[in-house]
Parts: C-alpha cells; sequence; structure tokens
C-alpha cells in the first residue's frame, strides 16, 4: 500500500483565511485572500511584512483550535484512505500550544485518521512516504517520493513541483 | 551526515521508573526497577498487569514533565549531535497533554536539539534515518535502517537486535 504524507495548515485546513482576519484586526485593515491570490507583488509584500511583524498570536493557545477546514478535504481523505496509508505530518513543533488542538481538530474534522497516524515535527526530510502535499517548498525540496505543491497565496511563483489547487485536483491524480 | 532518530521514554528518559512509583503509590506495594529487571516472570507478571490496570496518569496533566533524565544521555547525545544528525522521535500522539510537556523537558535536558529535530508521532514506521535507538520491538521491527535495542524491563526476552544497556555503550558503538 502506497503511502501518502499530508501537511495540515493551508492544506487540510484554512490557516492563511484565519490569519488574514487576524491580520487585518491587528493592523486595522482589509486584506482578503483573492486579492492575496491575485493581486500585485506590492499587495503582498504589505500583507507579509504586515503578518511577520504581527503573527505572535500563532504562539497563542486557541489559534489553532477553530481554523476552518479546507473544501472537499474530508471527503478527499476519506477516499484515499481507502486505497493509501495516510500520514499527517505538520511542521507543529514550532508551537508547542498547537499540538494538543491539532490532535483536537483532526479529530473533529478526520476522525477517521488516529493519532496513529498523526506525526508532528520540524523539519520534514526524514518522512519517507510515496507522496507529500504540501504547501511549503522548503518540505517538498527534500522529499525523497513525489512531491506535490498545493496552491496558497504564499507558493504562486515555485515552478519546481507538480501543482495540485484544491482537493478535487487530487481526488483526480490520486484516484483516477 | 548520518542520522539517527532516538526515542523519549525509556531511552533519553527514566520512565519506567517514575511509572513504578506511580504504581506503587497507586497499589500499596513495593516494586523497583532493579527487581523488575532480574526478578522471577511472576514477579514482572504482577507489576504489568498492575500497571496496565492503573495507568491513566499516562494521560493526566504533568507526568511527563518531571521525568528523570536517564544517566549520560546528555554527555553522549551532546557528542553524538557533533557526527550525526539527531531527530528524537517520540510516540506521543496516544497522550495529547504529554506533547507540549515533551518540548519543555527537551529544552531543559537537551537545549542544543531544537524543535526542529523533535518528531512526535504514533507509527514510527515512516522514519528514515541510518540509526533507530529505541526500547520497543515493534518500532524496530519495521525500521528500514540500523535498529538498537535500548534495554527496559518490558523487553530483557527481545533477542532480535543488537542491544545495547545505556548510553556509555552507544557512546562506544556509535562514537568509536
Amino acid at each position: 500500500m502506497k503511502r501518502i504524507a499530508i501537511d495540515m495548515d493551508d492544506v487540510l485546513a484554512k490557516t492563511t483565511h484565519v490569519i488574514i482576519d487576524r491580520i487585518n484586526a491587528l493592523v486595522g485593515k482589509e486584506f482578503t485572500y483573492d486579492e492575496l491570490m491575485t493581486g500585485t507583488d506590492a499587495y503582498k509584500q504589505e500583507f507579509y511584512n504586515d503578518y511577520l511583524q504581527n503573527n505572535s498570536f500563532l504562539w497563542e493557545p486557541g489559534f489553532f483550535l477553530d481554523i476552518p477546514v479546507n473544501e472537499d478535504a474530508i471527503e478527499v481523505v476519506k477516499r484515499l484512505s481507502e486505497k493509501y496509508e495516510i500520514f499527517i505530518v505538520s511542521a507543529a513543533t514550532e508551537f508547542p500550544n498547537s499540538l494538543k488542538e491539532k490532535l483536537t481538530w483532526m479529530e473533529k474534522y478526520f476522525p477517521f485518521i488516529t493519532w496513529k497516524h498523526i506525526v508532528f515535527c520540524g523539519h520534514k526530510h526524514m518522512i519517507q512516504a510515496d507522496y507529500l502535499i504540501d504547501d511549503h517548498e522548503k518540505n517538498l525540496h527534500t522529499f525523497t517520493g513525489t512531491p506535490l505543491l498545493f496552491t496558497a497565496p504564499h507558493n504562486l511563483h515555485i515552478s519546481d513541483f507538480k501543482r495540485v489547487n484544491n482537493w478535487k485536483e487530487i481526488e483526480k491524480l490520486l484516484l483516477n
């Protein structure tokens, strides 16, 4: 049975959407996800500057509990889990408070994936799998299997990997 | 640079020692680590029966914070980290409260290993490394590198793996 490693933030979970809301509230602006995807470099630069200066909420208790699940993620991961061995692999040890919250979140949305198949780490390069679905090039560059780049505003400029834009595309790629 | 994956409980940390104290307090007996290592099968059976019926403290907040570090572990891991890439790999996602506590514990005793090289998981068979030092045969059986069995009372009957009895032996094996 082939193994798929799946990232959480911005792959299973709409983390950037929540981050945008928090940044807007902190700096009094009106950034939107759609404009981050389609806007000018200057727009993105302004957002990421504000983000880097105001992201201490990532370390606060509660942040990772209330993130919406990505469209079609539950259904497609469920179908994938019937054909593949699924590991959820989240680079989360930087955020000590997130760990228990991420387990709770997984139990809420993906109860068919137990703690036995959830991995929290820093670096991901010691993960052995056939596929890694991730939004960060740093994780994909060192991966020894087939990397799949899940589209997010911060990776639109990357062209080194096979790109998947949403869970329906993953379904088509890995289940048909 | 070769990579070593190192388990926490009963390898870096004297977890069974603390478990024995907790069980003794709960059932009013006087089990000792030395007798678990050298005693009769009946003695061990009695302990593990009591343990399996009274181990809910493993899920309680605080348990994993106050575990003594194993003899020579700090010095040897420090020396190993100069020659090998070290990952700490703990099967901890079964115990949601342990995760943050294990990060705190690592920072206290092994500050030279950062969150980037700490992994919390359930199964360990997707970990890619040259060596895995672990006290549980279930983790070593599926490992694709060289497994090293760290001696603990519950694994004295296992003869399938190269055994290491303490950190001095690991130093001799991997650094000389």
